[in-house]
């Protein structure tokens, strides 16, 4: 038998990733099988050649991690499996049905892939969460690999990451940038022109290397630069043809996302079926386990001293650094403003400046939750709609990762409507999973943090601008899920709901409904999801009549919550919900609540009314 | 008198635009003057010697748009204002109070504020879409200037603008990037090495251009550089700095987003009080008037047929963009499967291609309706979230947009969860003005599609990958805010209230309960946000119990929405709720709808268990 040389052998390989790519396209009737071939030959190399990974022991932070950041080439993945001899013929020809692990695009369902992808621009900003886990953190010698495609180039959150991947010297880090000219519907920017992304990383800070994307050869040099090139990161910017391998589709416009229309002359074409094996080379370093915590020593505030709930999220943080090694911190160049600097100053080595870039502040975090870190991610609360896909995606990849967004609400005063969150609950409430958490005051956040370090999911924690009065004692215990009834009484004839800032505000309502002989119950929801709906059931029973308020708009929100989780029981109660009204401009904190409809005085005079109403009166 | 030189008196209103931004800044107490003071030669040259603009008529097409992407200098803007005789000196001292328009960030309560800003990295991707109206549809001699931070250049959106710039040929767009060097809480990444930034523009298509932003002469020969060029934008890359002037906070770090410590004494150093008046060019041509709508002629579908929501979308909107010639139409790269396509080939003058960069393309509809055009923005439902930031901004802006999403929820099938928006609904309800549509049918989502082009705020339309049988005539009204009730008698014990692909697994299953003795109303909500109350209460009151089902997270979305309509009516009905519940993977769209729970037979399966409840029926 003739020795086959290394060549021969990757590109067997690639041709069957492309046969399997077909055959699994054509099976499920679906999928992108030329976006799989025109990768083949770069990923045969790779997996052939450089990958190191235990199949094994997927999540030793010394593996190798792949990431692709074009999802939809997931074939190409599952055939990398197959070759693997990780997954069997049967299971690749299952893909995309519903009981198989193999979906249209890769989740973590795999217990090899760390992150889903599918929303483009994605893989690569995980990956320098991921490579800055390698470098910065575990410093293991193990390399992050991101094939890209060349439309997913148009996605600013990219440039974002080649930006930080230079800033932060992740040698560690490869692009594969699968240059098939061709997206979902045309010709990219683009095209074919390799100099002008090679320019561009460039400009930011890459070696870049032009390379054949199918002279296997040629990616093998490419490869060994990319692993001999030290301080930066380096990305091959690979020429290739969609559909590569199949004349009838190679290079042509209208073949994305479609299983070819005659699968056996394609497969006849590429050579036949195969069994070609690769053995995918093991880390030679055992994997890193993180110091032992030691005790929490959570800060204490004294009640009734002023202390913004952001402030407090510092400190928290702080202090959780020092008990828990695997805790890190990113911060979107306003860690001055969240306080994420309390921690910066105590733990720089674990803080990670991620500059106003919050697709990839938070990418970041799903990178190193996936390498077994703990982050935390901070921002303006508004700002964190910057990268709500990314979280919608964190929650595809089951990642575990706390985001605290401050400055929420119109209580944020002078600086306007661009800086005040107002629609956070409501959209991180509609993340699969998450939690969202609303303190009102310094110990309760505190001891919130702390949870959130070992909540599963995706964690938000909502903070305020204005200093607020310390309510509880540092000893109390605030569980998630929980809530806090501030005022009771049997002769409570309506319900105060609100969080945060507005808890205070339904305090002085309590004071004034009282003064006019209204016993009025008061709940502090700090756990908007999960929901106490025992304590708010019990309210809704004793006083038939909530009114909810919260610094948001009315929609998605804490009121929304509240009701909803009542809707179900033999009475619901009437609630009114008191939420921001009209857009919010400058002015004082106090005039803000007030213009908003949700001060003090506003929610005893709904309440007043709710509690005269004559159709519930008789 | 000796007469001064253009060089004096540009410098000598700089002076009074520092001075201004000291004073403005002392009276409110916040505020960020430092970065209004590195910018202020660049802005006193611009408006002294290039701007065009009549304060008299800011929504003229013919002026050129000033937006400044650093919205936190906005007392540069509004000293501005002042030199232009168009503010007083009293009002500039009112910045930042309740009854003032000169909020912290600029936004459209100005009249002659096209868009508000606050959230960096906006500014110059709407100024691309204001571009584009300029260059490609009113084809106007007018320009955009855009003024940027140095550190908002972190921000992805800031690429997209600059590669589709280019790409468009944009060479009435100027971008003033202000390296002051220093962010909130310190260096940028890149600090004062203007050569990066250039080599960035220039690898981006950009006509880049360094300068001294304190150099007044410099800075003018650097703007008549960026007049004559053509065929490409050009960015004035200026290194400044930040607080100049005012040795105490001069290119010193720790001096961001605050008033002066000695504000009578930078006053001083400044060269004190002045009124120095600015005379601003006005356009030398007439406005544009959109040509009169000709009649619209939707497209019909026969009740019965097969037709995709998505689908009707496209034939809506070409048949819009025939008789309507203020339509516009981006798209972001997958408009053969929005069947955004459908317009384009009819239309093509009016449709641009945003490729895969979703905050561009959001940005690119701001940017179009600020000028007059009436556009409409379409990619999957799941990538709007990529923009989620911006129709938050644009909200804030004031801004028409009519935004599509396809592919919503589990129904899409095989492609698996990255596809499917699932949180939508939550998310677009939260913003403020927002008008939320989700049609089952052809003939629905075409009258839909109509009635957007004349709806303010932020429109969203939701719409299905899988067709759907056609349920109305093409002669039928849905207007916005209604509902349709599909199924009514007077014995019902249940209403099933969905949109979309529910309205089919409700229609299913009111016919099992048929069959099972039960007679069930069946609404269909279309309209989510303005909600038809009045039905949803006749419902409520008749019935007493309501089974709510969407293709949704269970927060926030439709069921929410109804729930909360009801909230506070005498006696609120019963509710459950049926919504997405675990996360889904690949399979068939019947599969998915299964595994959510809510297909035709958990409805069922509901609405017995509600009627059957032994609480209610005593």
């Amino acid at each position: 038998m003739t020795r086959v040389t290394a060549a021969e052998r990757r590109s067997a390989l690639a041709q069957q990733f492309r046969v399997d790519s077909v055959r699994m396209s054509a099976a499920a009737k679906s999928g992108h099988p030329t976006s799989a071939m025109s990768a083949a030959d770069l990923l045969a190399v790779l997996v052939d050649g450089y990958l190191r990974f235990d199949f094994d022991a997927p999540k030793n932070p010394a593996n190798d991690r792949l990431v692709f950041s074009k999802g939809h080439a997931s074939t190409l993945l599952y055939a990398i499996y197959r070759a693997a001899g990780v997954v069997s013929d049967d299971e690749i020809l299952d893909y995309r049905k519903h009981t198989s692990m193999l979906e249209g695009h890769p989740t973590p369902r795999i217990p090899w892939v760390d992150v889903a992808t599918g929303s483009l621009g994605q893989g690569l900003p995980i990956g320098v969460g991921m490579a800055i886990a390698g470098k910065h953190l575990d410093r293991v010698p193990n390399r992050v690999w991101v094939l890209c495609g060349d439309s997913e180039l148009a996605e600013g959150s990219m440039w974002e990451a080649f930006e930080h991947a230079a800033h932060l010297g992740l040698d560690n880090l490869t692009a594969i940038i699968d240059v098939n000219r061709l997206g979902q519907r045309g010709e990219t920017m683009v095209g074919w022109d390799l100099g002008t992304y090679t320019a561009r990383a460039r400009a930011f800070g890459w070696a870049a290397i032009e390379v054949d994307g199918h002279d296997v050869d040629a990616i093998d040099a490419a490869f060994a630069d990319a692993i001999a090139t030290t301080g930066k990161p380096t990305v091959l910017v690979a020429r290739t043809l969609k559909g590569k391998g199949v004349a009838a589709v190679a290079n042509e416009n209208g073949f994305h996302g479609k299983p070819l229309d005659d699968p056996d002359a394609a497969i006849a074409e590429l050579g036949g079926l195969s069994d070609v094996r690769v053995e995918v080379a093991k880390p030679t370093v055992s994997a890193r386990t993180h110091k032992a915590a030691s005790t929490l020593e959570l800060p204490r505030y004294e009640i009734g001293a002023e202390v913004a709930t952001r402030k407090a999220y510092g400190d928290a943080l702080a202090a959780l650094g020092a008990a828990r090694p695997d805790v890190v911190v990113v911060d979107g160049e306003v860690s001055n403003s969240t306080f994420a600097e309390t921690f910066a100053k105590e733990h720089h080595e674990r803080f990670f400046e991620m500059y106003i870039a919050e697709q990839q502040l938070v990418a970041a975090a799903v990178g190193l939750q996936a390498v077994g870190w703990t982050p935390f991610a901070s921002t303006f609360a508004a700002f964190l709609a910057r990268a709500y896909d990314f979280v919608r995606m964190a929650a595809i990849s089951r990642a575990n990762i706390a985001l605290c967004g401050s400055h929420a609400g119109v209580s944020i005063g002078e600086d306007g409507p661009s800086q005040m969150a107002l629609e956070d609950i409501a959209s991180l409430r509609a993340v699969h999973g998450s939690t969202v958490l609303h303190p009102c005051d310094a110990n309760q956040t505190a001891k919130l943090v702390a949870a959130m370090a070992d909540t599963e999911g995706i964690s938000y924690l909502r903070t305020l601008r204005p200093a607020t009065p310390v309510l509880y004692g540092p000893d109390e215990e605030f569980p998630i899920g929980g809530s806090r009834v501030l005022r009771s009484s049997e002769d409570d004839e309506v319900a105060l709901v609100g969080a945060g800032i507005t808890v205070h505000e339904a305090l002085a309502a309590a004071d004034e409904l009282a003064a006019a002989g209204i016993a009025a119950r008061v709940i502090d929801l700090y756990s908007i999801k999960p929901l106490d709906v025992d304590t708010l059931r019990i309210a809704a029973e004793a006083t038939g009549k909530l009114v909810t308020v919260e610094d948001h708009w009315p929609e998605g929100g804490l009121g929304d919550a509240v009701i909803a989780a009542l809707a179900d029981i033999d009475e619901p109660p009437r609630v009114v919900k008191l939420a921001v009204s009209g857009m919010p401009r400058s002015g004082t904190p106090a005039e803000l609540l007030a213009a908003a409809g949700i001060d003090a005085e506003h929610i005893a005079a709904a309440a007043r009314v709710l509690v005269a109403d004559p159709v519930r009166a008789t």
